[in-house]
């Protein structure tokens, strides 16, 4: 065998990151040289996820630790801002032309500057980095991701929205406006941060939205939709949290445009995913499930007609961890270093 | 203390005939005289449901076993066209006079009898007897149910969009098209039926939307909002199923009537709501939740600005075992009887 | 009426003080007059649980700022130690003869200070009142809760082990030793404390037992049966965490002593609860279950024959919350003020 | 690559035979050839697990309809005594020569032929198999395994029992009697079955024991313990139903024999699994979770004092689905092929 790409992956203690490194575990081409975690340097990850007590791991170490020549591609896993002076520090020093870097976080997504700032209240870290960064939905990015050594991988929603809408947008099959997105989600993707909402007993035999009008994907899907569209346009987004820790549904009402029918809207989903990998338009009348794609990298997406005339739903749903955060982000590293594309990400999801 | 006033529950063995059980046993002035269930007839109640063997319940019994005379008031938890069929047996014995009835099938909701024929397969087991129902949303329908012999509980979907619904489409601040109903609901509301997709495994960290576009709640939705709008229209309603015993959320896109505002909205829900018991509008901002309701007869409501201009969202959260079906039952008894509406149903949400 | 009795209860922001409220609110000789929680002082009681938003509730003030002169009984919610030094002052300064204490904590449980000191890690803030607390497990402490100004309530997995357990102890039926306890919890017991072990997704689908062989309720149990058995004796205590809010079930391991048979341990339960409002031993056969208890006072009770011969296992169930904390709080109480023991404690459990 | 091992997997379309397919599609040996379900035959497995639907795989037939010509392996998930039918009959007709056979039933775990016939209340249907056939539990059936032609793979329950026991009382460190076992365990172990038990609603929140002192497993398990303590014994046994889909946790209270401690326990463990890729004796201290093992075919170990002086806890936890079933008999086939152990196996646990 071909000596393996080797790996870090900054701040490993985290889901996503942790579900970074069980993927990375089952890829054979990718060895983990480093895991980062500032406030639990020293200790193993095993210490923090017991889960991982059986796989030989490098300790945690912090990022100022990490000898980047050891180091072919880089996973940052970092909260928003932190991830950004990361990536400059190590662009600055490394330069991105061996080292490559994919960006879990939400700093490359925007490409508008003053977009960011807003949204997220604080300068970009590095807004220099921005023109370079590609936008990595995957199955709309190969041939930017072919080139690429910055991929800023999509939020969650983002990525369960916008492969359901691309498509028909694109097509002129759906009006711009209005697209009224509703969301559910489990609770991992709120993190393993100490917050009284994400405990147990707050969350179990409940459900609630939140952000309402406020959540910082919005800018993100509508950048992304505006490129299909061709044009500037605000959507309606409600999330809500349910009690499951993996998945992520989202059920989005539609305007057909002009005479366009309903079955058209899924022909040209069925077209534009026939040879795809990890999306799926189920066969007519089945509804997306999220136990359809639990811990794994599959989207399943159908379109249902909607009661009112000239409307449709569609439905998609991913694992918010996988298809929706790692499995995303090795897809794009898989795409951009030429390998197949399913390398690593095949597993059936886990279901019961 | 005076007599109490005797009920018969016919269907008693279901999920929501046995929350009518809970919530009869606290109420001051009932009487449980007797609990039908037709394949279990000569068992305790608790042989089925363990939990209420403290209690001094009839034995099941057949509906014809059923001495009427020893009943004052039948609430009717059976399923539809089996119901309906019953109520007319009854009426047709003993007269809607003494007897009254609380009837929490789907068979007197709707008063067209041409669309229940269309939504539900059959014809109407008692058509004449529709004109008598009253359409017991309790809150919107005191004068009628003070003069009820037959009083047609709504639907769990339906309690909860008309209660956010109703007073702001009447007094013109939406327009009544189109309004964009997006549900959550617990499994309870699917009963205690042998089917595959009802099974723990399949339902557990799980979700999915169901019944897309044709669930039977849409018929009887529109028919109540048409009467606030003073015009037919039609909805888009799609209900999801989420792994929680109790529940039921709705978060409804709405576009706003003219120069209407948001806050304008939420105050017309705060001014028709003020003195109300059970129907609480939460403080600005603040998002309903189905853990504040949770085995409660309480609906929660709020208003937030959508972020697509002229549009608003409305979400409204209740127990869909109770307000949705046995405690409003009990409550449109209350207000039939003249007795304090809160009688029996002022018990705090269970939280945690 | 007569005025109703006025309460305080001190530490009401947890799980266990919000169930107090809850179940005081249906108490109908009862009066919230004052709820303490010193870092949330100021605000009302539903800006932290928004479920009791509906109810007109005092806001939360410091202990320091009660008016005691407006409060008949303290009911006690605060962590250990802080409650041995809150009822040291309130006794200090008001005298326990008007003023009567229902401590949920675990100050008041342990007779023997030095076993407190120990287990708990620190010196006891008030030694002189350890002898006239009264151990309030209800159904076995009548007399001395008759004429009791400071009751110790026993901690939650002490009271299904007990109530289960001191009827065939006492009755020389099974041996003191050894006695093998299996307990299951919810979460709930954990409180809303932020600890990462109580997040959704550290709990959901999973499970573990914790505190093994370490568990403060040990001594707790041991001293009872101690008691019952007229001689020290030690328990093996085994609890786990399961993903559910309330509820705790244990199945106990026990030898027979002499030739007693199973049915004579179910007969000397049965016997021993057949006018008990709220512990039932079940029919032979079936098994205890949380679900039948759930939100609820009440207990069930169940003896099985082990496949060792000699042995017997014995299950009961409690909520945790309720029977095993504020449920019998308040039934203590009632005792105490001579009041029908059921007052405000007969709602049946919310199943499903 | 050389050719691929040709399954059949007999019974597809239970929650076993499902993951089973689930496995065999990441094993780089293994192809299925084959799937029967004889109720669905003709149907796509995705028609009844619509997660399976990326996954090209032949449609369900009944047994009648295998080619075996063209298989190399056979899984048999049926229910027990149609499975020992269906293997007698490919025996009779295919020989075990070229065809091997893995049975994930209970048919052939028990030796003894009048033990089986008592306890599952039927004559056995294929006694004369039943000395050929080889007890699976992998790491203490090695050598058996490499010449064997029929594996009947142990039940979950024994699995995560024996793995736990058999080393410390073949080393004589734990009495034979008395081991009480207390056992918890998701939902799956249930199947797909249609019993109002296996209801969402009737196991969410909630918990409860079943088969009390009469599960199935008991006499399996006692089987191999007193191969390891040389003489027959009777073990204590209690299981309980757990609101989760996958996983098992067991807490087993020992007496320790003669002198030995509870580190010569942990150590005898430590020692016997030190190079075991699936069995894991956790760090002092440390309880085992059933999280740790979600998805995966890890067993995790570990041992404590117990309270009572002489006693030890052990505690293990699997996920009864993978090393409680499909993942071992992938790890008994792996050995009876001689290829690594393994093989298709080393995914880490799904966490969160």
């Amino acid at each position: 065998m071909t000596s393996r790409t080797r790996i870090a992956i900054l701040g490993a203690s985290g889901y996503t990151g942790v579900d970074l490194v069980r993927l990375a575990l089952g890829h054979p081409r990718l060895e983990i040289a480093a895991l980062t975690a500032d406030r639990k340097a020293g200790q193993p990850l095993a210490a923090s996820f017991a889960h991982l007590a059986p796989y030989n791991l490098p300790d945690l170490v912090t990022i100022d630790a990490v000898d980047w020549t050891g180091v072919d591609v880089v996973f940052a896993c970092l909260p928003h801002a932190a991830t950004a002076q990361a990536v400059a520090d190590i662009a600055a020093r490394e330069g991105l032309q061996r080292l490559r870097i994919v960006d879990l976080s939400a700093d490359f997504r925007l490409r508008d500057q003053a977009i960011y700032e807003r949204w997220y209240g604080l300068a970009h870290p590095a807004p220099a980095l921005l023109p370079s960064a590609v936008y990595g939905l995957t199955e709309h990015a190969r041939p930017a991701l072919a080139n690429a050594r910055l991929i800023a991988c999509p939020g969650c929603y983002p990525t369960a929205a916008l492969l359901a809408l691309l498509p028909v947008l694109a097509a002129g099959l759906i009006e711009a406006e209005p697209i009224t997105i509703n969301a559910l989600s489990g609770v991992s993707g709120a993190g393993r941060s100490l917050k009284e909402q994400n405990l147990f007993c707050e969350v179990a035999e409940a459900m609630h939205p939140y952000a309402i009008g406020a959540h910082r994907h919005m800018p993100e899907i509508e950048q992304e939709l505006a490129g299909a569209a061709g044009r500037p346009l605000l959507i309606s987004f409600t999330p809500h949290l349910v009690p499951i820790n993996r998945g992520e549904l989202l059920t989005i009402a539609v305007h057909l445009a002009g005479n366009a029918s309903v079955d058209e809207v899924r022909g040209a989903l069925e077209h534009r995913y026939l040879n795809e990998p990890f999306v799926h338009v189920l066969a007519p009348g089945v509804a997306p499930a999220t136990r359809h794609v639990r811990g794994s990298n599959h989207c399943v997406v159908n379109v249902f007609p909607d009661r009112i005339p000239g409307r449709a739903l569609i439905v998609s749903a991913i694992d918010n961890l996988v298809k929706g955060s790692s499995g995303q982000a090795i897809q794009n590293l898989n795409a951009m270093m030429g390998w197949p594309e399913t390398s690593g990400l095949m597993a059936p999801a886990l279901f019961p």
